[in-house]
């Protein structure tokens, strides 16, 4: 699907420029495929896929972009209207196809496919759905780039980046979930919003299972560098629990509200994963709460779970968690959310 | 609708940081709206108007943006969905509203809003009910930004980018319509692509009505600054009228294309209307092809039309249109579209 | 000194192509100067100068940059270089005279120029050059910009802020000394190399006054949002205070080292500059550790003098200052430095 | 001279974090040096190499960055220089030595090293001291980093493109001179200053030997896609010859003039180079004007020689040239060009 039909037809027409245009030069290397250039794959090309490739591509990310999707009309028309802005941004080879294929060498693969719960389907029937469509992404990704990292965006994240990390055989390193990196920017637009202050000055965490039961780390919160909670004490404000909770509330039913008045997130999706999609391919090692393989971490030891952490991310994947002090509550918290997804993952038969 | 409910209900619960967290320094100013900073507005938030949003905030072109739409759910989900991802962005202050008082003091307003052909409406109607749309938003946008710059993106465009030319009362060099600068864009890619070349590298203009009678300008065509009408000439390549009426067509078909793949026309759109904004308020002075007042340019003398031509733009607007070589037929072909498009305009009544 | 001399010269030859190139379209604004763009000054194009005004156009944040030194030759030497690179990077109007008519209308202007030690000299004596010197400087600045904010770079930075505040007559929001931002900058660097992080996943101040005396805060360390101080408590791991004096100290002497291998230093100051004045013209609200009017924060009652504190930054200049907790060690730090800057202060006759 | 005495003092103290802030995750990747990354090398830290190594950073182009010099205090000053700034750029790894190990694995190799020219010293002589110092440069630069692209800016730099080709043993399309991509550059300045355009939409080449013989191609120019020579002529506008060798001559005196008023050229340069940087390693396929093995070209047929011609970069190198028409004395002036390169070339005996 390189070529479009128009484009290649204008050659027999007399016009085939290219030959004439430009000549080799002499003692070079024999022609070859583009070697070492960074390579992007997309699965699926629904409003979260769409919104993380242009976002990819505005932010110039990329040397070559992929997109996979089965409904191939829908397919090729993304990838048009991709093309055709090539001459307002730096050149990205943008290819699409139904065939795998099209991802080979890639060094991220971003997985945004899944499964729409069908009326009165219950949630371990979609689940087992989503398992059975992931059993043909996952191990051709894994095929056509062995090599590459797998970041999942598809819900519910943490049980479908575990499947993703069976179904691959990688080393956890490489297959991460986006998770609670999208629920921490709420968390700090919310914060930076009441006080009228830049968001990315805010540090404020919210880690566990992407959804209604994350766990925000209140003593993570610091404004400008100064921790909030130890703020509050020194000035001798008080505040209650009940404040900080509603605040974690927001977070949570900020996504469904966005939902019920726009019928689906897009826009804030894809900053955040072509946010993560940089850290990774930029080698940033920085610090971001994606879902990682938690087994070992906070007294998680029931089995091999996914759940948000703060993780390093690196050209490698990840670098590792880092080993913040939770509280007991938090822990608790945590431990909880680690049991009902163990309990979930026991009924797919991985 | 600057602070989301949820936020503002953040203060009784005892967390109200803000007078206790920023003291001001002494002998200062007395508190003031943000002087002078870039404040871009975009009417209508269909797939069009929040691409070109989007766009605009990734590529940080403005200090604050205001939206605009009648239906306030899709509206404030839309918003809030931008402003989710406020920790992976440069500050932007956005703002949505119905009420056009939320454009006050805008640089640049982008319109995009338009009315759907209804099943057997006939194309004056449909431009009758846009017209009567534009009367409700150009004046007062005009009235809130009386020194804004328009850009119209809404269909027929070249007719209603004069439209609100009339409804404005503003000075030519301030009504700008995005025109041919996305046909020209799908120009240049075709031939990048066909020659594997970097599309920045090619120059390549479409000029005339935006659609189906565009006006290709072959002599324009240049590669790496190698102009290619006469480079075929001297390297004695033969090459066929009909090829290069197919380039144009496949021009042309590519947006309809596009449109029955997808269902309509989004990123690319963006990143034109983007890419014009910044030339704009970053007062570039490049040469686009946009829709303008075309009125004695090329023998267009029958009365005041919008076209595309390639205009310099800058942080006034249109400074003033490239006075270029055309061929006789490119003439006419451009006068015959300013006849029709006039009369289209002798039925409105304006 | 806008036209080279060789370039106007181009047009008596014949080739005067502007006139013939470019037609005004009709009923438009009369021509008029460029209204609202974004102007930075420079003033003094050493190293230091010269690092910042490269960085500021290769980051874009202008839309015309100035620069003023007494050098004539070296001045129009330094645009030129400037100038010849305008193929490569968005348009910046780049002017340069040793009249201070050429920063007229600036949004910002930045001063770097400043005298340099004599053999023997004493330190007070060089400082009463400098405010000889900025006599000359800040009031033409502030008659050809009074709107513009004023950002002080010359060393002693604390004593010249306030005397530009002085002699400017300007309120104190907009005059500011670049201050410890760049040393924070340093401690963040010695601490990420030393942890193998991103040095922007660092927060950790250093306020005061920029040298010698400089007051690192140790408890606002925290790396990817976590407080490092209470980490370690947590995780009972023992530091001594003579290890964090030692941090502060290859602070210090990190400036000391650059200018006794390089014989100055530019780059990191350059960034630091243009990182300040992306905060104020982009309007980002962010919070920096620079120099400003600090009595009456932290018991400094004495008088008036500035020093940095974490301030927060905007188009308008300064917001306000973080109201942080302090040890009663680095408030007395604060006051120490305070008096030591007033003393020196009340010498200059001001 | 990774890490700096400084900082790795910090441990022994007691706040050796590293290990206790990250825990590594089960099942992961053994750790490995960063694979895939983007390594850049600048040879030479005097003002050209300086201006070059701090563009690619702030351009954001590498994930590392090395720079060699003889001169070691020198070297480690500008290394510390570019890392205090590390807070306020994208993580890029800065490393220095006076040893080319540091170089290992570099995709790019900029070699910016060279002789000054002693009082009294013949060109020849000059010319023989720069081949001497290159055969200490090229080949560890080959041995390290096998794969890479040489890009040579120290002059002349013609000869020592193809004296680095020689001795780097290299296929000719991995061995570039940055030729006149910065006098183009100037050319397009000129003429975009001229008319008060943007240079970007200016095309204008400059080709042949570096230098006082490089040839303007006058049929090149165009402007927004216009070419000017035939424009003048449906203008019926007349020039002269000589009106456009006092633009060239204007070009080729430029950088006399900005030697003569700032003692040396850097800023220019830094962004020309950092552009073809950019080509290369992000896969651009963009056309430039640079030095290339110019046998077999224009009847350039004496034997092996590198000149500016336009060239197609990409991440492999110099994908081909483009065949432009030249007039009868472009290609005389060309050839002539090619035999004085080729007659110094037999004196240097390699």
């Amino acid at each position: 699907m390189q070529k479009s039909p128009s484009t290649s037809s204008l050659g027999p027409g007399g016009l085939d420029l290219a030959q004439a245009f430009f000549k080799p030069i002499q003692n070079c290397d024999p022609p070859s495929s583009t070697k070492r250039h960074t390579k992007i794959s997309v699965i699926g090309v629904g409003n979260v896929g769409m919104a993380i490739a242009q976002t990819i591509l505005t932010q110039d990310l990329a040397d070559e972009l992929a997109l996979v999707d089965a409904k191939s009309d829908k397919l090729r028309g993304e990838m048009l209207d991709l093309q055709h802005a090539a001459a307002f941004l730096p050149r990205t080879k943008i290819n699409a196809s139904v065939d795998y294929s099209v991802t080979a060498g890639s060094d991220l693969c971003i997985v945004t496919a899944g499964a729409r719960q069908n009326p009165g389907e219950s949630r371990l029937n979609l689940l087992q759905r989503n398992v059975a469509l992931f059993s043909n992404i996952i191990p051709p990704l894994a095929k056509y780039s062995p090599d590459s990292i797998l970041l999942i965006v598809s819900n519910p994240v943490d049980v479908l980046t575990y499947v993703s990390w069976k179904l691959s055989g990688f080393p956890s390193n490489r297959v991460i979930g986006s998770g609670t990196n999208l629920d921490s920017s709420r968390f700090r637009f919310l914060i930076a919003d009441h006080l009228d202050v830049n968001a990315q000055d805010v540090q404020a965490f919210i880690v566990g299972e992407h959804g209604d039961s994350s766990v925000a780390l209140w003593s993570s919160i610091s404004i400008g560098g100064v921790p909030v909670l130890s703020f509050l004490k020194n000035q001798q404000i008080a505040y209650e629990k009940q404040t900080l909770e509603n605040i974690h509330k927001a977070v949570v039913e900020s996504a469904y509200e966005v939902i019920s008045l726009k019928g689906y997130t897009s826009w804030a999706i894809g900053y955040s994963v072509a946010n993560l999609a940089r850290s990774l391919l930029r080698d940033q090692r920085k610090i971001h709460p994606v879902s990682v393989l938690a087994k070992g971490f906070y007294g998680i030891d029931g089995g091999e779970v996914f759940l948000s952490l703060p993780a390093q991310l690196s050209r490698g994947g990840v670098l590792g968690v880092t080993n913040i002090h939770l509280t007991d509550e938090e822990v608790q918290r945590l431990r909880k959310s680690a049991e009902t997804i163990l309990e979930v993952q026991s009924q797919l038969g991985l």
